[in-house]
């Protein structure tokens, strides 16, 4: 018996629930769970099944290319540790929230590493036998700190999900498009709010009375792209900015965490610049 | 082209989503939207869709039937406006919560009176144009005063859900029977902690960091049954019982409103003494 | 035995509290509460205490300007019922939580009456016997609009409070000014973000998972000042945007009434585009 | 100059704020922060005050001694790094999370040890370059387990708090009384809800809407105690009770964390089964 995670996106038409489980019925295929959601503003179609059988992956996902519309996106995903890898800079915070998670077998993935641009955080991810990789901007252009950034990328092999866990450095449309919707940022701030240095400062100033934290896929820079999880709590007053930063912390690294795991469990499905999370 | 809300839950069997879906299929029906779950530790599988074409739903729940296992509850809703009484003691915040949505058309319900043991409320509810019925408990034993009230419901025609708004009197069984799961109560607290008399009291002696509400149906008595809806605000030592009644209040009114839109929009499924909201 | 809040705020420094309570302890005044917070970035100084005791306002007044520093503001306030017109435009939602609030006899306040743009919610105000005054912005300059309105609070006498409860039109300058941190704003978003039309719209278009509602007073245009209060909700892709607006109201009109509150009991300092709030 | 934090809770009686106030002023100290707070049902008093100038700790607590009623508990502490012990079973998330704010220089506080009543999390302490110590109850009835357990602690030296980070043993009153108002625990529950087992599973049975997790001081069971922080989230029908603990654990970590703050900084009155928190 095998377990797949088949995602299924693709414009909306009559049918596609039938003739998606025509198919797993027709395979003798039990679901586990199955998810839909129709944006009917933009006739769109998502779909999550977690089903199980003995048919071959490979064979299901040509079946049901054969009677979903042209341009449909398929994904059958058996579900196995996937690859990330992480990046930082100067903070623990969201780092170690990971690091313990993982430590405790709790996160379905194999961390192939941590690199930052300082080496200020090898101490910590070394304690738990992960390599460490300090990638130093000093005296470099924007580019060529990039350049060796990717190559350290590229020679821990394939990578699934690139982790910024407080990495503070923006990121080039190059190695965006290099990982495409696969770069997974924690914004220190509750978005669109506060965009840029210092948001809580910025909200500090402004007097707001809840502050927050935004996980989503980086697109062009840092502070934008589709929105994975989000939470806030609420301050009063007696916050100056560096109690802000203090809690804004933890709610970074809970929300954090929990958009990664939701990235591991292949729950997101992206479009324009928003998500549909089953 | 007609609407049907399609609801059905039964025990789990593989092909459950593809038999009804090719059903749908069949009569060119079009899928608004649509919701499962499979209770995988009781295997009992709960499905809403919400579909739009031509086909009768009577016929439609025959041919349901035949497809599903024999015990299936199948419940083929026409979305339009469900009567509802509401039913009040002495404190207008919920009653009022109501009224006002009703006033502006935001509920999809006919309000066919308002009871209460007490004429407290009565100014109020008639500014609405809404009949009242005061049915004292005074001088009366349990029994006695139940079956008025269930006398004056009697007179108001069929009715699809009482609410009580802060009824504050216990239901005998005899009356819950009559109104099986169509009693949606909010209890002043957040279940399980704090049943019986003044929960604000006791959560202010116990010293709590957060108040709640919940929102249930009425099984056996008012402090239990199935839960819909709850939601919580944090407060500190300086609330004394009074304010976390006031604050309690406004999360009373909002969560029983809530509720009541669940049940208004045939979203929740009671099983055991819990319940799936989609 | 009087009963007052005592409102101070100045530059901040040492002794103040010492100098405050030696006044109260010399008329013998009972302190029923008491806070401080001292902003040390800017070292201000606000202190609100509830008193009770024999000596008249004025004298007390009189003494504390004696010991304080030459600036300082100073507030005694007898708590009674202040004085509040309510502006609205077409929507019912955060009037009507108001009205029934009043109607329960929750408000420490007088409403002198309702303005708006439009008759649409004369049947509601009237229900509750205020009076209601339609001032139709139709074929009006938004100047001469204004006028009228300002004519109209005019005529209903001392107001302590402008509470615009989803009052659709830009107030000028000029208004603003005659009500310096007296007008109430609800904000249909959780500001800094998606300031202006339609937020709910916004909000749906950047996908966010969490909606918000901001009470603040108005200085210089709709969407900006001192924030009171804010509350949020969580939310999914499954919320088109007039469910997110729908979830919205409710948020909307809690935090509007509880920022009310708040001005009314007397327990805002506005300073900068802040609040402390006691 | 030297830093203080001043706490005085008493009997409430005039006068008091300015006495205290008085002495401050009298010996040049700063107040950089003052909070009060009286119960009016028990006619309490408590304040916290940082202030900063060159008395000697002794001379001002025997100064304020001199003028407070006679049974006011005073506690005038410098700010400096507490000792604690943790104590955990299996589990790690607590724990590290407190690990990882320690690591980061995060906590005012020296980690004297970690004891366990298992060797499983001494991989994960002794990353940390902390003592671990298995203490095992294997074969032991719970006086002669309890009994090792607190002569292990006896040798760790003064202990200022014990923070029990998901130790699932139950302690007897002997140990508690040791450390009276001195050990924190982590509740993996909404308290007062679901005392006990497996609350997780309770919860799912019951069908909760929300979850929570209860940090409080340990009095006579591990269940119960003066509540310092709670939080919560809201939950679905879709939670099975493992996915509940999951969401649980990421609410108990910051929960407890939270709590040993406040009592690292000194913040927290207890009284009755209570606290006052500023």
């Amino acid at each position: 018996m095998k377990k797949y995670r088949v995602l299924i996106d693709c414009r909306d038409e009559k049918g596609l629930v039938y003739k998606v489980s025509s198919i797993f019925f027709r395979h003798d295929l039990n679901i586990l769970s199955n998810s839909e959601f129709v944006d009917a503003d933009r006739s769109l179609f998502f779909m999550r099944s977690v089903v199980e059988g003995t048919v071959d992956g490979g064979e299901l996902e040509k079946e049901l290319r054969s009677v979903l519309p042209k341009e449909a996106a398929i994904r059958i995903v058996a579900p196995e540790k996937k690859n990330i890898v992480l990046m930082a800079t100067k903070e623990s915070h969201a780092l170690g929230d990971i690091l313990i998670r993982y430590e405790a077998g709790e996160l379905d993935a194999n961390i192939l590493g941590v690199v930052s641009n300082y080496d200020l955080l090898q101490p910590l991810v070394e304690k738990f036998g992960i390599p460490y990789f300090t990638v130093s901007h000093e005296g470099l252009s924007r580019q060529e700190h990039e350049a060796k950034v990717m190559e350290c990328l590229a020679a821990l092999g394939e990578i699934d999900y690139v982790v910024l866990a407080k990495y503070m450095r923006i990121l080039t449309p190059h190695f965006v498009e290099a990982y495409e919707n696969r770069i997974i940022n924690i914004h220190h701030s509750f978005l669109p709010a506060f965009i840029g240095a210092n948001p809580y400062k910025q909200a500090y100033e402004r007097g707001v009375k809840i502050i927050g934290a935004t996980a989503h896929f980086v697109n062009n820079d840092l502070d934008e792209g589709p929105i994975i999880a989000q939470d806030v709590k609420h301050v009063d007053h007696a916050y100056n900015w560096q109690a802000l930063q203090r809690l804004g912390r933890d709610i970074e690294k809970i929300v954090l965490s929990r958009a990664l795991k939701l990235a591991l469990e292949d729950r997101i499905f992206v479009y324009g610049n928003k998500t549909v999370i089953f």
